[in-house]
Formats: C-alpha cells, sequence, structure tokens
C-alpha cells in the first residue's frame, strides 16, 4: 500500500494545537515552557502514543520520538520544527513542521511500511525565544553552540530562569543534549514572507539563511523633571533610543531586499512621567543574506550610536548576544526535495531563509535542508498568518516522498 | 522669645526621610503608599508627638497637623508639601516644604508662642504621581478636582489600586476629603531650575505655573516577523512611536523658553525579539507659561501624530488624563513673602512654576503662594539634587516670618 497525506487530517491536527493558547484573534500565544505549551506537547505526545514511536527528551525539553527501521545500526533519518510560538503567534509557524512530520509517521503506519533507516520526529524547545533568548534554544543547546548550564541560567522578563521553567513544566528530560548521529535534518516550515505567493511557487527549496546579528543596547543619560528641566541640560534616555530606532529603520531600507533590521524590544527606567528619562534598554538585530553586508551594518549601526551618544551625552553600550547563520543548506539534499516537488508537478523556487530555524543550528552536525509553504500575503507572527489546507499538505507530501527516498 | 530656625536641625530631618528607600547614588525613592512612604510618614508622626499638634487623616491618605491658636473660630494658616519621590528621587524635592514647615512649628513652640490664628501643616498623598497617575492626586481630591471614588479606583503598572494601596499601608484615614476652610496656603519648595542660581537668587517668589496637558498616546501596527516581513508591508508601532518622541522633543525644542514638551513613559506589546511591535503606548506632556500656547502645542502634536499614522498606516489615538494651571498666585501673599524676604536681606525674584505643586490645586480654594529655594545645578528628580543647608534654612525662615505675620 502506498502512504498517502491526508490533508484533512493534518488540518485538523494544527486547528486542534491552535486552540491551545488561543488569541482574540483567532492566533495562538504558547510562551516556551508555559501551561500553554506544556499543554501542546502533551496533546502532541497523546497523539503519537497509538502510533509506532519511542518517546525520549532531553534536559532542555527537546522531545524526540523515535521509529525504529529494519537496520538498528542505520542512522536515523530526522524531521520536525516547534510547538512554541511568539506572543501574537498564528497557528502554522513551527506547528507545520512538527505536525506534517507527524502525518508522516501516520501515513507509513497506516501503510504498514517499516523503512531500512529509522525515523525521528521532533519538537524543539523554545524556538521563538520570545520569553527566553536566544531564539532557537533547545536545538542550540543540542548542537553544543551554547552550554547546558548556560540556558539553564537564562532568565524571562519576570525573573524565571529556563531550569525553573523547565521542571515546572515537567520538561526536563533525562537526556543530556548532544547530536543523535542523524543521516539527515528536515524541516518543513511556512514562507513567513511573500515571494512564494508573489511567483506562484508551491514549494520553496530553502538553499541557506541570512546571517542575523541580535543586540542589546542600553543607553544611559541622566535623570530630571519634565517641567523645570530646560532641553539644554536634558540628556534624555528615551528621546536618545528613540533616534537609535529610527537609524535601526533607515538601515533597513538601505540593506533591502538581501537585509533587514529592526528594533523589538525596549524597557525604560525610571518610567514615570514626572521624570525624563535616564535608563533605556533596546533589543535589534541586523542581518543579510551576504554575511560581510550584516558585518558592515552592524559597524554603520555602531557608528550611529556613536554619533548620537556624543551629540546627546548619553552612553550607549552594545551587547551582541547571539548571531545565527549563514548557513548553506546541504545541496543534495535540496536537490532531492527539488526532485520530490516536481515530481509530483509542483512549481519550486530555492530561497534564502531571513528568519533563524532551528535547521541553522542542526546544519553543522549532519546533512539538513528545509522547504516552504506559501503563507498568504507573507503574513506572520500575526493571529492573520495562513496557508491553505492544500499548501500545507502538498509539503507534508513532499517531505513524505522525501524521507521515504532517504530511508528506505 | 523670638522664634528661630534651627539650621542643623532642619537639615539633619531632611537627612533622616532621605535614609528612607535609600537609592545607591545617595538619592530616595518613595513612590507614594509603598512600605518606603509609609515609614516616612510614621517617622514624620512621630517628630510631631512632642510638639503641640493633632493628626488627623482623610481617605486618600492626606496628613493634617493642627496647631491651635488663641482665637478657636479663626481660619487656619495652612503649609507643607510631600514626602513621596520619583523612583530616581533627592532628597529634597517635597520633603523640604513639610519639613520646613515642621521647623516652623518647632520653632514656635520652643518660643512658647500661640498665635491667633490655628496653624495646619500638612503632608500630601502622591504627589508625584510616579506610581498612581494623576499627579497631585491628594490635592487634587481634596479640592475636588477629582472624586474620591475616582482616585480609589487607579491602579498601578502592576495592577494594584490606589484603594488597596491606601488600606495596605494603613493610610486610609477616617476624614472625607474636603476644603478645611484655610485663611491661607503657603509651600515652600526647592526650584527645580538653574535660573536662581545663575541670577543669585536666595527666594524665589513663585506668582504662577505653566498650563500643562498630559496624554497617553496608543500606537496600533500589525504584528510581523523582524525577519522575512519586508519594510513596505511592516506596521511597526515601536518605530512610529520612536518619531512621535522625536517630533514631541523638536515642539520642546520650539517652545523654549516658555515651554516644554516631555515623553517619559512607554509599553511595548508584544516586546518580542523576533517580532515587529503591533502595540505601543506613550506617556508625553506639553506645557507653557502661556495657557494658550499650550494649547496650540497640543494641536501641532495632534497634527503630527496624524501625519505619521497615515503616513506609517499605524492608528494612533491620544487619550488626555489630566491637566493643571495655568494658575496665578495670590499677589498680596506674594508681597507678604517677598517683603519677609527683603527683611532679611535676602535677594528675591518673581517665578513661574514649570512643574506641577500641590500649591495648583489648593489655589482655587484660598489664597496660596510658594516660595522657592534655590537647586544647585538645576539638576531634580535625580540622586544629585541638592541645596546647601543655608539656602534650606532662608527658605524656613522666609515662612517662619510670613507665618507670623499672617497668623498672629
Amino acid at each position: 500500500m502506498t502512504p498517502s497525506i491526508n490533508a484533512d487530517r493534518l488540518w485538523q491536527s494544527i486547528m486542534d494545537i491552535a486552540r491551545i493558547g488561543p488569541t482574540p484573534e483567532g492566533g495562538s500565544c504558547r510562551l516556551a515552557l508555559t501551561p500553554e505549551d506544556t499543554q501542546a506537547r502533551a496533546l502532541f505526545l497523546e497523539w503519537c502514543k497509538p502510533l509506532s514511536l519511542r518517546f525520549a527528551q532531553d534536559a532542555i525539553g527537546n522531545m524526540f520520538l523515535r521509529r525504529e527501521g529494519r537496520e538498528p545500526t542505520a542512522q536515523a533519518v530526522a524531521f520536525g520544527s516547534h510547538l512554541d510560538t511568539v506572543p501574537t503567534g498564528g497557528r502554522f509557524d513551527g506547528v507545520f513542521g512538527v505536525l506534517a512530520g507527524l502525518e508522516v509517521i501516520r501515513a507509513l503506519d497506516e501503510a504498514g511500511i517499516v523503512t531500512r533507516a529509522p525515523l525521528e520526529l521532533v519538537n524543539w524547545t523554545n524556538e521563538e525565544g520570545s520569553r527566553f533568548r536566544p531564539a532557537m534554544m533547545g536545538s542550540r543547546v543540542h548542537a553544543a553552540d551554547m552550554t547546558l548550564e548556560a540556558a539553564l541560567a537564562i532568565t524571562d522578563d519576570h525573573g524565571t530562569t529556563v531550569r525553573e521553567a523547565l521542571q515546572a513544566s515537567g520538561q526536563a528530560g533525562a537526556l543530556t543534549p548532544s547530536p543523535r548521529g542523524w543521516a539527515c535534518w528536515l524541516e518543513a516550515h511556512i514562507e513567513q514572507g511573500p515571494i512564494m505567493e508573489a511567483t506562484n511557487t508551491d514549494i520553496g527549496i530553502v538553499v541557506g539563511t541570512m546571517h542575523a546579528r541580535y543586540f542589546q543596547l542600553t543607553v544611559t543619560g541622566e535623570p530630571s523633571h519634565v517641567g523645570p528641566t530646560t532641553m539644554d541640560r536634558r540628556r534624555d534616555s528615551l528621546a536618545a533610543t528613540a533616534e537609535i530606532i529610527l537609524a535601526i529603520e533607515r538601515l533597513a531600507h538601505a540593506a533591502e531586499p538581501g537585509g533587514r533590521a529592526s528594533a523589538t524590544w525596549i524597557e525604560n527606567f525610571p518610567n514615570a512621567r514626572g521624570n525624563v528619562a535616564n535608563i533605556t534598554r533596546l533589543h535589534c538585530d541586523v542581518r543579510h543574506e551576504v554575511a560581510d553586508r550584516a558585518v558592515a551594518m552592524e559597524a554603520e549601526l555602531r557608528a550611529t550610536l556613536d554619533a548620537i551618544a556624543a551629540r546627546r551625552h548619553v552612553a550607549v553600550t552594545v551587547d551582541p548576544y547571539t548571531t545565527f547563520g549563514p548557513i548553506a543548506f546541504d545541496r543534495a539534499l535540496g536537490n532531492t526535495l527539488r526532485d520530490k516537488a516536481q515530481a509530483r508537478q509542483l512549481t519550486t523556487r530555492d530561497m534564502i531563509a531571513a528568519a533563524g530555524h532551528d535547521s541553522v543550528l542542526i546544519a553543522p552536525l549532519c546533512p539538513s535542508a528545509m522547504l516552504f509553504v506559501p503563507s498568504i500575503d507573507g503574513i506572520t507572527h500575526n493571529p492573520r498568518e495562513y496557508s491553505t489546507k492544500e499548501q500545507l499538505a502538498r509539503g507534508a507530501e513532499v517531505l513524505l516522498d522525501t524521507v521515504l527516498e532517504l530511508a528506505c
């Protein structure tokens, strides 16, 4: 019997997960290791139970569901993504990759197929990094890009550590995080951009990612009173930060189409209505398809910060806290994805991922690749994020065909 | 015996209060109705106990210390200020006015003087408005500029209501807030600006205040992803707010020397590192010596907001939440202050207060006036806020002489 993707079942599973941590506009909020994330993980595990899967979990909460193959010593073909979301999450980002993988397993079980190589379906912890920075934390620790101890000590904005959140949610597994000797890694994901829709592309073959550099900036001025303090005496950290935000935006416009820059997170002190602010913190990032251009963007940003600091008599410190990429994904694996898509008469396009993904961390460990399905109107990290049932099913079908090719 | 101000005792009292809620740089943080504010109130009351004062407290926590006079039916001469501070508070703002009043009572008690009219020394609740907005809350409710019920329902940034804070701190008094039939009101305060030092002025005669208008702005855009979302598709509420902050700063520069404008408080959502922000709130104010100019500043701000909203495809709503002034203080009372200062060979200067003060709320109820002492380098709302022992003592002496003139 030929295994086949059940588009309705895949869609229904995605909708069932989306109802966990629902937001008023129809999206989901499941920040990493919150009760909502834990509930989604539990539902996912419940779906795995009747399948031919064995569950293991590591100390950073990454979930591995293993399906044995005919050759016990063969390296596994692994695939998956993440179930956590940003606060303004849609229903598809990450979730599609995990549940497309689940649908592949369901299809194989239904067809009674045992592959030669084992398979591993993965849910990575805290891909989004909204609650705990940096992003891609689970895959980062797995790949030893960050130590477990360093990750466990990280706190959210309320002072809760990753260690405490793992314990409270029951997600601290017994395994020591480490590479699992996979033959290869595949991740299906929504595009999160407008290109595929604009070019009538069914399947995006992600050949690499941008190089991104993230910073925390701290602007320190002097507290004073909004009334009597004349403008020449002010060292207003919030106004200086406003200028920085707009400088980052100009940097972003200049870097298009290959680059981006964003300021996203702000904390202001004393944040009191009678006070000119004296300490403001800002998180921002610069990124570009060409790694040197991202480095040049950072240099330009630093020069701008120096100029603003000098002119406004404030101090600006720059703390780089993470980078990712650039990654070139495995060419042969990309070719297989493209071949399988084209064999189903689907249109393809080679693409560069502008967002970070767990695959960026896994790529140095084993041949890795990603496929994209279209995002309607490019909307993402937004309750209106949308891909059609058919678009999602096509992605799962290409994933299934590729897994069969690699594992049989 | 002639009553006289004890400069050392006044200084020591100010230093003793400053040690409650100490900040690393030598300032104080006593937000309204916190344990620190409560502890300062308790120490103040302890100092009042051995004096000829009777304590009463109203339901918004205002403290009234009454010293009876020879004529039981005479209207009281009232004076005081506030003991709460901003988060980056210095040692003198507000505290000087309360403790200069206390020093006047101590001097009268020492000299065995009973005045004709009764005296009332006052500590107003939440003058600063850092924790609960609006500022001058205690005097505002006292003057029926705001109902008690409305004030009690106001919440801080953590959701605690004024009612809860009053109960938790034991500061909910039995009196119904209402005017107390005073003959007049006097407030001694530090200048919080650079003018007196620059002009060698000992005593500032505050003839009036600016007109200030406070707003909460809410900027609403659309959530999206910092990576794949191209600039033309972004509706970034934080970047729009940055532009607004700089527009307010330009408005401020254009309004000098008679006016100011400030943006002080910001809240950003989702404040997540992978997300272009979609909701940002900002608190700001415009103020001017000429009321019409402040109104014109608001109109200019609103036009700028409309332009920014249209260009950036975001929505901006403006919620005015309070105003104060303009107030012209009582001319005859100001003349008395000036006469008493000049009789002591002190230099004087008529001034307009740029900050809000409780006196702004009391001025409509009875003849009111303020005196200023210099602030070194104009620094205020800052641990480095400073006035010398001698400058403070001169202010207390003019207050004493004026109280004697009015109450005898």
